[in-house]
């Protein structure tokens, strides 16, 4: 059996697979659905929902319905996985709008059907659903019968809470747990940018200077694994506070202008515009590769870099060579995109499962007690995020 | 500029871009190409090779050349890049023979064309030209002439003392150099091991519990490398001194059995038959993901899996399911074969480079002084392996 | 010069040396003190002060009186280094007041004494003179004359807290910012736990199994020293997300219970009473070692220990054994005092660099605005934490 | 009980006090003690023995004496402890001469007595017994009935070989074997040396640069415990291979010169005499602190420091501070003596346990074999290496 290759004959076959790989890997969810299936929180609760359609997602809404949901979810344009939805929709209580090659505008009108499933609970990404219910007049019924919702991002409760919208119903903000800080951001990316970095270049890691600009949650996650690598880590940090701490875990820590002459990789992961500008990368050492595993793409000036390049080459999947006047060259991975993403699978599955079972356990409080839970935008209720770093331990360790 | 794609029109350009990348992360070869292109210690010497006809190769073969050489190799079947061998083409001094769908026979054609075009030196690879060369009777004369060679592996090595082949110039074994066992068995393997399962699987490393099978230069490689990446790792090893190194080390050791149902990762790198026999296997940990790191694909009894399966199912890329009576599943990755090599892109270039830095300087050797070297098989002189620690400590710090 | 026993003349000779060792150590101090010198912040000014009488302090007062400070301290009962108070008051511009035999009475006619110099400004430690200064009638006018105070510790300003104490001025409290938690707690106290226990045991640490209890950030700190020394660490801790991180950062973690018999060393370190039952003590693996990190010496149920061994011995300085029923033995660390200071010398001079540099500019921001600064007890303000981070890794790195 | 001072009566009694805490540690050799009191190898013979009279020295007679032996010890001067050989004394089946004021003069009387003993087994230290054996007409008659020996240490195999001293018994070297190689020197070593310089020093080690002068066994593991207390390391090694391996390592390299300016900290541990030499001492960052962990306290160039400086001060226990010209001061520790051993306990009782081991099973076969082993002087035979191993593994784990 030397065939490694997958011989999919059917869209929807490729999309169970996926999610049979996702489901070996979420015994969190796996814990919480046999729970869901004997207590039902759901029953009779229709669920709308906005969300990547992925494998992942795919395992969530298995546990939901087997805790009595109906379910209708879209996706965002260019992230759905249409074998995933596809294998979806033969679900009999799950109904999948949209597809990866959706427009903008075509999102908006499947974010607009999922609200006229008349959804009880609301789970939300980015405040698209949300600000559709809140704005337009089509929706003023269904504002007073939500139960409650959640919110994925921090982004979108920002938007939220920008647009001043109100809502007479509870709002938690998955993203704004310290657990899913600290396992996301502190080991997800730690360990993904790694990975990410090896698959785009091949290169070794053992006894390269690496620098990571920045040191905060992801930062610090992204220094240690690299040392764990076996890298020569340097610390790029502008906070004294945080600097202070990455020198005394064992970084050295430099100002970014006394260390471009060293890096062999640099990373950024600032969550600022212009990070790495583009005369700080006309001074890297000759060969340098650069990373951006921070929020924006906008950390590394590529733009400039692009302009003011004399050469530009595809050197392998991922990976473009720059030169300058005088010879100097720098190699930048996905186009100064999320390397873990682009280059790699993004997070780890084990990831998304602490992530979905707060969702859950959130969803399952606004099916219990609706109205009576505060209204407003509010972070999980720390009960939750210890059950689920209980659940957590109880199926890793 | 979002194409990430490569889009090669022509083969040559492929190789050639492959060639490219290498030569960026080779600069330990990138030292020696300048000397030789000043000093010429090859000028008027043909050498011929049989080795790997990949990127790497290609920018040793430039380093040969500048140094006055003409050469002549061949590749492995199955092993040689079709696109590289292309590009190797266009060189005036360097002629390539063999393609990647080679047969067996076909290469036994190679070699001999190699020996026909009457080298001053060889760099053989398991044996396949040196044997030859002692057999053959057309070659006697050759035999007279050469002025020495070397060998790639150790296993070639063995086959030469094994078969009593006796020549008459000397043959240098480089994997018999310390330098190349610890940077590349412990520094490559370990980070190559790590790269190849998560590429593989997309699991989380942190907290996972990890068993390593076997503690010698690459095992202990490999343990490191996962403990670096936040896993929990535990050690099985027989030899009760590497045992107790590695229990020293912080490492967790156990037997086998006693650790087979905490095993969520399984990777073997005895070097042995049978490290981890069918029996084991059943008593794994349901959902362990298994994979070999050692010289043999037979370290996990495949072949007992198959058959005794009750379903296998491809996961991913890589990846294959055995469920076993009761429902106990492990994943086995890249069928049992070498995961850093299949689910990964090998060991790093610049473990490469350092590896053909020792050849270089071992095949100047043998050109300068010829038949005044002792004859017999020997490891590299510690004169060139310090040397090119030297080097690779001048390019990489 | 063989000699390496100090052959000290005269106590203040004594006392000078040990100051002079500090001050080799303290470079932040050393840079406020040229600072405050230039800019005499404190000319004029007369400071209060109820602090540890040692060499560190020493070190300060020198900083203060360079900047035109005129200080009257005294310390804690106990913890006076006479030797030190003895070199001090050679100072004209130092008075230090009491000894180490002092009584608590004694004290207390100390700290009145400190208030009776009239100090513009108060350095209090567990809130010893501001609780004087607010319910003594003797010292009504003091209370409208004092500018600002800094309280050392968070028991103080619980203290303060409790009993309702206001004062018409600011109280700024030390170890509640976060620079100090983190240097303090999580590396000062790490070390100088490992420091305590090789120091009263000489026992390696490589390779044993050491059982931290509590992983806050002293705790956490403990156990990646532990583990930095070779030691296999096993990390109990009740609250869920704590637990988490720890099994994330590579740890095992389980509860108390299941990994008694384990251990062949174990630190509590919990800041609870009773951490570590005498039911539990009893379950232990023979020979143990048992020692307290946490606050209060109660995290040990040391009393029921002392009663129910059937057999106590000293063993060595500070570790003594205790035999129960059926043969067991447990070896406990400085009868369940605080194992870093009372086996060792404390924390590391640095992190008391980094303390009182903290006290020295927040006195300056009493002294140069006085009541002009919100009154009430606050934290350290975030830019002067600032300061003294970028003065520590200006002065460390 | 606050009482942590020990309140011996009787020195027998503070003796048997120091052997039964190394006893509570060295359960290898509890467990070779059994073992040999079952089977009495050592019936009927007297083993005679130079080997520094001390603790753990005690637990060892204890173990051979239960195997059936009669001993006679003797220490060597200075190092005797003269209550745990008044303890010793005690014992029916031994005999210990000398005493710590002992000088060499007596050594050599009482190495005499213990011949005139008439062993039918040595353990030597240093050659100290076996060259009066092979050079005394008085021993004639013992020569020829001697069984077999060990001898301790390296230095002693190398006096014997270089001497010429032709024994008609095997001479088994303790210090020549793997395990002992990499228990003691890599984990042993590093640990103590760290120890040392926290208690010496009561510096933080976090954050702090500490040169590391030589990366052998002792240098490798000094690096990497330094490293795990949070320090910034840098390398200083000739040889280029283990230069290397300590960059992949994730260890800064550099020159001596290079990292003069930049110590905090600097450690020879190189095996040479003067690996620092005045000449750099003199270029060392202002308040380096400097220690010698090598074996010849001549790593450092403390003579010429002593007649260079402008001023010498006691700063504490084992500091002393060396001023020059122009104000640069360097803190030298206990002389530049050994720094684990000056001014710490040694080495772990545990690293004892383990080497005892292999000096009980060597004297074993010597007892049980007699001549029939092979003649001369030869490394510990694999087989008991082994068997140590997993006795130290069975009682560590």
């Amino acid at each position: 059996m030397n065939n490694m290759t997958i011989s999919s004959t059917k869209e929807h076959e490729s999309g169970h697979r996926k999610i049979e790989w996702a489901r070996a890997h979420m015994p969190i969810l796996a814990n919480i659905k046999a729970r869901f299936a004997r207590e039902k929180p759901f029953k009779g609760r229709r669920i709308g929902i906005c969300l990547h359609v992925e494998a992942k997602t795919g395992v969530w809404l298995d546990a939901l319905t087997a805790g009595g949901a109906e379910v209708t979810i879209t996706g965002s344009p260019g992230s759905t996985q249409d074998d995933v939805a596809e294998a979806l929709n033969k679900h009999p209580s799950i109904t999948v709008l949209g597809a990866k090659a959706d427009s903008r505008e075509t999102h908006d009108h499947h974010c607009r059907d999922v609200l006229r499933s008349k959804p009880d609970i609301i789970a939300d990404n980015g405040a698209d659903l949300l600000t559709l219910l809140a704005t337009e007049p089509e929706f003023e019924a269904l504002r007073t019968t939500i139960r409650g919702s959640t919110e994925e991002t921090t982004t979108g409760a920002y938007r939220l809470r920008e647009n001043n919208v109100n809502l007479d119903f509870a709002t938690w903000v998955i993203n704004d747990t310290q657990a899913k800080r600290i396992v996301e951001n502190r080991y997800g990316v730690g360990s993904s940018v790694v990975d990410g970095v090896m698959r785009a270049t091949n290169v070794m890691l053992h006894g390269k200077t690496v620098v990571v600009v920045g040191y905060g949650y992801c930062g610090s996650g992204v220094a240690q694994r690299f040392r764990g690598m076996g890298a020569h880590v340097i610390v790029v940090e502008r906070d004294p506070m945080h600097r202070l701490e990455a020198h005394l875990e064992g970084f050295r820590t430099a100002d970014l202008d006394d260390c471009l002459d060293q890096a062999q990789i640099l990373v950024t992961v600032t969550g600022r515009d212009g990070a790495l500008k583009f005369d700080a990368i006309t001074r890297l050492r000759d060969g340098c590769i650069l990373a951006n595993a921070g929020h924006f793409s906008s950390e590394i000036e590529v733009d400039r870099l692009e302009s003011a390049a004399i050469s530009i080459k595809d050197c392998r999947d991922g990976v473009k060579e720059y030169q300058f006047d005088g010879g100097r060259r720098v190699f930048l991975l996905t186009d100064g995109n999320l390397v873990n993403l682009a280059a790699g699978d993004g997070n780890p599955i084990e990831i998304m499962d602490l992530g979905l079972a707060l969702q859950s356990l959130s969803l399952e409080q606004m099916a219990l007690l609706g109205r009576s839970v505060a209204t407003g935008i509010h972070p999980v209720s720390l009960e939750i995020e210890r059950e689920v770093c209980s659940l957590a331990l109880h199926a890793w360790v």
